[in-house]
């Protein structure tokens, strides 16, 4: 098995260099959720990271990383979801330019908020080769550097410093569970966890209708997610070819769940927590309510990933 | 005038009391509402206090007070709000039975709620005066305590330790803003913040369709709501009898808001603070964006009374 091109060392530096960036997360404590999921719940509260969303730790890494060159021509990235508006975001605060590819159909407030962050915006037809051909050109044209969403090695790092952080503030967890979709949090917790602790079991959950890292747990070979189908809006990629490796290294597995679990726990962190998470974020409730752990998992830490959602379309 | 039967020395008392009872909640900031508000705002977080309101405070306060004899009897009220939870919750912890009448076309969410605390439930017609009579008969027959939702010396006492811990915790403010209905949370805020430092304004927010602690601060004497109308659900109730002299007496103003503006400020909170808080919670933000404070008012605190909504039930 060949070296993995991101360490825990990369994570506790990412730390470092992002602290100053972001905001330190609160972590947070239901007695209901505890009762209802028989277990001891730790939450890290990623939506009320700038942007609402964990992806802000990665884009702000992966945009400080840059040389000063590399910064003088900005970055570039194709996404209608969270991860263009906080590396958006990311640029701005650290001086610099983003040019973001966003489908035509893109949802006018996600449009309004990544231009309400000083962004510069093309617009391309809403299909992959769209997308990625208008950012290829982009890239040719002003020599900025595209920032993938989650196969980089500075976004996985930096993706990883919710886990450290979570694992300061609440020593001696079993277990952590984390979203999947591409992947750029999971393997970063992984290695977080595991840098501080090769114990702790890392789960990831993943919604039923985009179950390819499931799959992939399963067979052992990475799967795509065919075509994916679940209002977890957050987690329609398939696993990445650099976070993949980690995940298979390091997972202890992968629990999928409906999305009518999904909207179940997602109505419970509204009501119960007072929490405005999105659906993706609640997809590790909604497998910690749903599957059986072993009995020694008793403190876990949950990451609620994000809480961007549109209030006029929400899913009951 | 005569002596407030509720002074600073309560409050602190107070807070003694129920320390171990209650939560104590945290202080949000948002960049975002303070560029709106053109202001520094301190969120107190209540709607993350124990049964999701600040009703809590003043339940548990009343409750503990009670002599050996009187809470072997138990305590009475008639609510269908978030005081029916907080007394029957707050007896339950104290080891006393609790018995609510609520009206028999009270959600069956709230009645549930009440329920699932142990209380004993009494069901009767939606009518104030039936309300009232269903509660005679209880503490007649029981010899239970009635416990008013704000025109109590201790409840109001109770109240007030929302505003001490959110000026122990952001030292300096120029004002404090609240919602009123009956009043205790505004009159407890009140003996709080002038008990600490009197030069702090104390404002009150007020939804327009029931106005009535807005027109009594105009006359002078307490006029009555006459028929609400306002999502603010929390907020249909009369100043009260106790409640009254305290606020004419501590107010910088009161200023009233459309249900349109609370709906705004309303979805501010959820999706920029990513936090629950219902229409009644949301008024003082409302007040803070649409009306203009004095210039020197920079650093204000905003209570977010309560986040107790019905997700299928929301008003847009």
């Amino acid at each position: 098995m060949s070296e993995s091109p991101v360490t825990y060392a990369d994570v506790e530096r990412a730390a470092e260099i992002i602290s100053p960036l972001v905001h330190r997360t609160p972590i947070m404590t239901c007695e209901t959720l505890n009762q209802l999921a028989g277990r001891e719940l730790f939450f890290k509260g990623e939506h009320l990271q700038k942007v609402g969303a964990f992806k802000f730790r990665g884009a702000s890494h992966a945009v400080a990383r840059l040389s000063e060159q590399q910064q003088a021509n900005g970055v570039c990235t194709h996404s209608s979801g969270n991860h263009a508006q906080a590396l958006a975001l990311a640029a701005k605060q650290q001086g610099m330019v983003a040019y973001i590819v966003m489908p035509e159909n893109a949802p006018c407030v996600k449009v309004d908020s990544v231009r309400g962050y000083g962004a510069e915006i093309t617009f391309c037809e809403p299909t992959q080769t769209a997308r990625e051909q208008a950012a290829r050109e982009i890239v040719e044209r002003t020599g900025a550097t595209f920032i993938h969403p989650y196969d980089n090695p500075d976004v996985i790092a930096g993706q990883g410093t919710a886990a450290l952080e979570l694992l300061e503030d609440v020593p001696g967890l079993d277990a952590i569970i984390c979203p999947v979709g591409g992947g750029g949090l999971a393997s970063g917790t992984c290695l977080a966890a595991h840098g501080i602790n090769p114990d702790i079991q890392v789960y990831c959950a993943e919604p039923a209708g985009a179950d390819d890292t499931f799959r992939s747990y399963q067979s052992g070979e990475r799967q795509p997610v065919g075509v994916p189908n679940t209002i977890a809006d957050g987690l329609l990629t398939s696993v990445g070819e650099l976070t993949w490796p980690i995940l298979r290294t390091h997972l202890a597995d992968v629990l999928t769940v409906t999305d009518e679990q999904i909207v179940e726990a997602m109505q419970l962190l509204w009501t119960r927590m007072k929490q405005v998470v999105e659906p993706s974020g609640a997809v590790p409730l909604a497998a910690l309510l749903h599957h059986k752990l072993p009995g020694e998992v008793q403190k876990i830490g949950v990451i609620l990933s994000g809480g961007n959602v549109d209030l006029n379309k929400l899913p009951w």
